[in-house]
């Protein structure tokens, strides 16, 4: 179904993308659409206005059939050709506002893990001193919860103690703490930060990890930022109402041209631009949409992945 | 009301997001109508026009009904469908360049918040020294008088004394300083900065500190560089000149093919092209519309917050 | 008068805002509409093209009464409105492009007030050797008159004589050198460099100073870039050609259905679109239209308050 | 063939800029239509929507010719132009986003390159410890494994084995470790980063190279971010379907004003719309167009001649 | 002539600004479309269509009046109003990504300038040990040499070897080892690297020179970057193609409504739109259009500024 496709969060590959680029796409989309989400969400409010379209439709056919003085209800369509386009370029620039938004969060994101392994490296290559190396667990430790409790953060998903006692592997103590805490994601960061400057390691290299915590605190800022602001109430209102108040007098300039057509008609073009809204609307909270379960495993499997290559080398050259 | 809704300068969270995703949301678009703000600030020069295409309907009806030698008052409709597309493209990119405003302000409140919470994370780390404790003290409470103070010069909402009080408890001395420096905001960094350089933490340590005052001080700088200098003016003054004299002459080029239907169609085509207009202008000036109070609040918690930890685990390691 | 508003050459504050979005804002752009200078400044080829389409509605009423075998000047509307979007997008986008420049350059003079600002408060930290007191008095100098020299190579207004000798108090020989150089800007930040190099503060201090040198240099650069480099000529000339083609040959278009109102409509339409162009052009070179003297002047009076609060800092902490 | 020429993965130089300013390129294009792999790509969609349109013509003609009962299949155009500009944006501003997705794409490639130069610039200056000829050796051929390694991560072309041994001339050990590896460009940016920080050269020369490793750290998680998150699917699939049910539909409008004409005029709409539809989903996947194959090449001639380069001018001042 | 005027390359000053605003500026362009070498580049395939409309005008006129059997050709408009706001887009986009590029190179060169310059002021106060004095001589001129050999490698003017003997007045053991590298601008940007990191200025002073370095070589990259991958081919075909296609079958639509006047129809149209479509192109490779020399011998005459300054305050203060 496709409900499961636009929430599968996909991370596309290889098979993926030649699919995407398959030409029975069209044909895909097409047979989809019975089962879209998307399609399924707008249908209330087209099914609305194409009832009034009906309604209109029916009064003009019958009761002027029966009683001619009644005059038919239809206006020219003049002033819908010059407002058209407004319409299209208000619609299709709010959509880009959101896309920008997406492009934004996905960015974020991938600097987060950019950054993550940035730290894991130097971290597994700063800490040499003996009586660093339970700091060190500690750090990674933290490091890896750090995109699970951003996730949780964001999206509510309420699986954030199980993530962090399945995957993340965090003791007790350090999950009780984050969990009680008011703002998971600066708590991580802020231990992450207790945890550097307690080390033996060098200023300059407590400088170079700080820089990366810096840059995480950013990105948290900038997804927060995200999800508390949308675009503007007054320019999202004011689209959605141009919408309605279009769709609601489209019949009365279609009745000359089109008659009973009009029906049809209306109900057509309310799906298409109220679907070009909903697609604005939809992707405006990007991170409800976007893979952040299996971006936040990738983090940890990096991490973990390099810290065994680093251990493996270091028993290589100790072992020499 | 919709009055409070634009200006309640929403902070969003997870109940907003579904509710702003529902597909009823057009339907309660609709039903607001009648208490937005905006609407009934775009009502005068709205009604005002619709009032010269009565005048214009009524004289084409009756006086040339009594006096046919009377010339009707219409032109063709050709040059306004030459011009529509000008028209549409004027007003959405006038929208959206102050979209890109809103944007900007809305990310120099996110790195705001960002660097106030480095500033505080190293802060806390970086003064060990018994000495510099007051100093701490001091710093912190300028770090968290920042925003109110911006907030304050940008806004002009006159509750600054209160605000620094009651919320950020400065000192008596700090308050009459601050309250009586010319441009606030820029005290309160320099102060920032002179506590660094008094302090007895390392030189790097204090080229750390700096960097985020610096930070702080671009994003003062952004932030009043948007306030004092609004789209160019020519922009903004041609744009609302070809709206008016657009809708002046609308009814003319209405008047064949919509006779007394001019007058709704002129109304509709003013209430939604001067909306656009409308929302350009009331995003131009973002930060009437942003939540800073809000902002200001969350920075002063998480800096609390950070201080809190930092002391909480400094006893647990003493005490140990 | 507009004259001077456009002029004017505004930092706007909250008042200005109140009366930017006050709801009678239309009306009073329609009233100042006769004093408008950029208005007036298109004035002579919108006449030109209105006495085109004046002569040409002449021959068709006159000539073509008198002598029916003479063909009526007048072509189809279609291909006019096949290639109306085009016009309407090469225009917008082009005014689009301008602001952009806009946009930087008052970015630009921004980072100036942003790194003066943090160079004047280092500077007074970072220069307590008593041998050094003079160096910090010129750098500081040095530092005021630097945006009075962007300002006069980007404007040449011809007062930066003045400007340095009353605003800046600039020492008789520096005043004879900065004058004398070939290109001041640059001269004064080549001196501003070795001045900071002759100190006595330490090579870090020197590299923070050093890097707000970096960034003033770029932002003389990048205004210049945008001084010395329009928009490229051939966009240019191609939008204004395609206007004047556009309108002379309008009025044949919409002779069929306007007749005599062919002349207003024209007039009308060239008024639209050549003022669009003509903001465009205007915007495309910014310094003239940016308050380069008030961002100036508030720079020299923000280093001068870092000055002085340090001084009476200093004295305070001394005095104790 | 086209077809080469799409996939010919084009590095431009002087003839071929002339070529393509050449004002006989439209003819050529016109050409080469028929070799055209997007052009053939999208032939099956547009085939079955001009048989859909056929069939329509043909029972207008025919059964409607014998049955003049049975009504004509027709609709009035008036919703067709009424949506039209919403189309045209949508589809443009798809082309577009996915035109932002290769130009990132093609800047992270040349940041990797940027990098790579100057990684390779500044180990030759660092590594001068004799004991350390060797790490420089292995560091400056990872360095040149890594493009491969990402081109092979993100295209699947299976050479990466034949293109490690032959060009890059890596070790049999460290071939075998990167082709075993699970992420092969992170493998080797680890690498690269162990085998920094096992030299002797100084921390602060460390740091400078540890940074490049950062910046090529970026553009890789940038250039997965890119493969891996398309564009919206609900965003890319409304384009689609409003795409085809235009097409299905569209004869319908055509038939009242165009009969027979129809046929070709919805085969020509088709092509144009699906064409632009169809490149912005080939340049949405940038790196299958982008000539990754050239820039390693040059990356690693690059470095290469940078390290000869080196060794010659080391050979000129020893021999002195 | 206006050839010149567009390869003019043209740096603006202050009158070029007055003229370029001047209200007669649309006269001076019309009167200079003949001299045009935009214009004349786009005539054969502007000619060629007229003809092809030609041809079918007189068809229709003269065949179909001896044989009233023959059909007329010609088709409704219906399918070209509805594809012409996606016409007009594709070019105006496709155009506006031009800008895009044309902007970034400019940016690129400003860069090149700014950088530049403050290795040429840094190096001059950190190269004080006078056995140094031959090595800054000997960098100073690689630096004048850079922008030379970029532009040499950008444009293939074939005059490097004539401005580094004459402007640059490099030494012949450079010429020709400058001149016989394989790629000149890394080996400069190389050379001038090898001989910071051979100087005695301390280490940190290296890494600043070095940053420069890392700047210019980023320049230098994404100089490349943009002259060695155009916009992507199906993109700029498809527009081309598109445009023909338009093109040849305009005249059937024009026809009923035209008649004879088709043939000037369709070559002003064609004419518009290939000229949007030829600015497009043109500025898509923007170093043949900018004044790279100019800002090269700019760049020269800055560093040998900053030289003289610096050796007059060197003399100045030895003095005394």
């Amino acid at each position: 179904k496709e409900d499961d496709m636009v929430y599968r969060k996909t991370i596309y590959d290889h098979e993926d993308w030649n699919r995407h680029r398959c030409n029975r796409r069209h044909m895909r989309h097409m047979l989809a659409i019975a089962t879209s989400r998307v399609v399924a969400g707008l249908l209330p409010p087209v099914v609305r206005l194409t009832m009034v379209a009906s309604v209109i439709v029916l009064y003009n056919i019958f009761l002027t059939g029966y009683f001619p003085c009644v005059g038919i209800l239809h206006v020219s369509s003049l002033p819908f050709q010059l407002a058209a386009p407004a319409l299209a370029l208000l619609l299709v620039f709010r959509t880009n506002a959101s896309y920008g938004r997406y492009d934004e969060a996905r960015k974020s994101w991938a600097t987060i893990a950019s950054r993550s392994r940035d730290m894991a490296r130097q971290a597994v290559t700063f800490f040499r001193h003996p009586a660093d190396a339970s700091l060190l667990h500690h750090l990674l430790q933290h490091l890896i919860a750090l995109p699970y409790c951003v996730k949780d953060h964001l999206t509510r998903e309420d699986d954030l103690r199980k993530e962090l006692t399945d995957i993340v592997k965090v003791e007790d103590d350090d999950l009780t703490a984050i969990m009680s805490s008011t703002h998971r994601p600066n708590y991580v960061l802020q231990a992450m930060s207790y945890i550097v400057h307690s080390s033996r390691i060098s200023d300059m290299q407590k400088a170079v990890l700080d820089s990366n915590i810096v840059s995480l605190q950013d990105q948290v800022v900038g997804c927060e930022r995200l999800f508390t602001t949308p675009i503007p109430l007054c320019y999202t209102r004011l689209t959605s109402r141009i919408l309605v108040v279009w769709h609601l007098l489209l019949p009365l300039a279609l009745w000359d041209q089109c008659t009973w057509i009009t029906i049809p008609a209306t109900f057509l073009s309310a799906a298409a631009l109220f679907c070009i809204e909903e697609v604005g609307v939809l992707i405006e909270e990007p991170f409800s949409i976007l893979p952040l379960s299996t971006i936040s495993n990738t983090i940890r499997s990096n991490v973990v992945t390099i810290l065994q290559q680093h251990q493996e080398w270091s028993i290589l050259r100790n072992g020499l």
